[in-house]
């Protein structure tokens, strides 16, 4: 895009914080609600600790993810999005969108209907 | 997102046809204008010829870019997005608005002015 003189191109950036695999399903997960490693593990069998801790730690260096330790003893860590993971809502929907437009019969058994409004209440939450 | 009983979630699917290294930026390249096998390794002197070929037989293969040829003596060859890959406007779209969100300083040397409204005629061009 160089009529626009960027420095550093804005989708390369994005992707370079995105890009790698399983960063965007942890950030899926998030948006549904799940907090707990195990639970990102349970929600993806393909998916290994190692590799689910390595993309944890670096959506945390880029403020997309933070981490609580809700309780010590047992311990009790949280994952959340920070307010930079939650503006890829947009992201999110556009790609959810774009499947349900274009392979509809891979995505559903049968296509329910207000599938658009009801993602949107996923990655459009109110505060 | 189990309550949407998905038989595939559309955002891995999505995943599975731009997630790998290079699609987003050779679609990227595709919106601005670019159409050659030899115009996507200009702009990205990181890219190979094989990876190049590579991606744009699988982008074909998802029917996101078609191939033309022009003609054929000299060989003339032209990429472009079909229906489909122009359908991923909006996904392109959100990821540079991302960046440009949180970390303008490293996106521009100077913000400009109206940068939200040119990147919309890059990614949703009048037909």
């Amino acid at each position: 895009m160089s009529q626009f003189n960027f420095r550093h191109c804005p989708i390369e950036l994005s992707m370079e914080q995105l890009g790698r695999k399983w960063a965007i399903t942890i950030i899926r997960d998030l948006f549904n609600g799940k907090t707990r490693f195990k639970e990102f593990l349970e929600s993806n069998p393909e998916l290994s600790a190692k590799m689910l801790s390595t993309r944890l730690k670096e959506l945390q260096q880029h403020d997309i993810v933070d981490k609580k330790v809700v309780r010590t003893t047992p311990l009790l860590i949280e994952y959340g999005l920070t307010e930079k993971g939650r503006a890829l809502g947009n992201v999110l929907y556009s790609l959810a969108l774009f499947s349900i437009r274009f392979h509809p019969d891979e995505v559903f058994d049968e296509p329910p209907d207000n599938i658009e409004e009801d993602l949107r209440s996923v990655f459009f939450p109110p505060k």
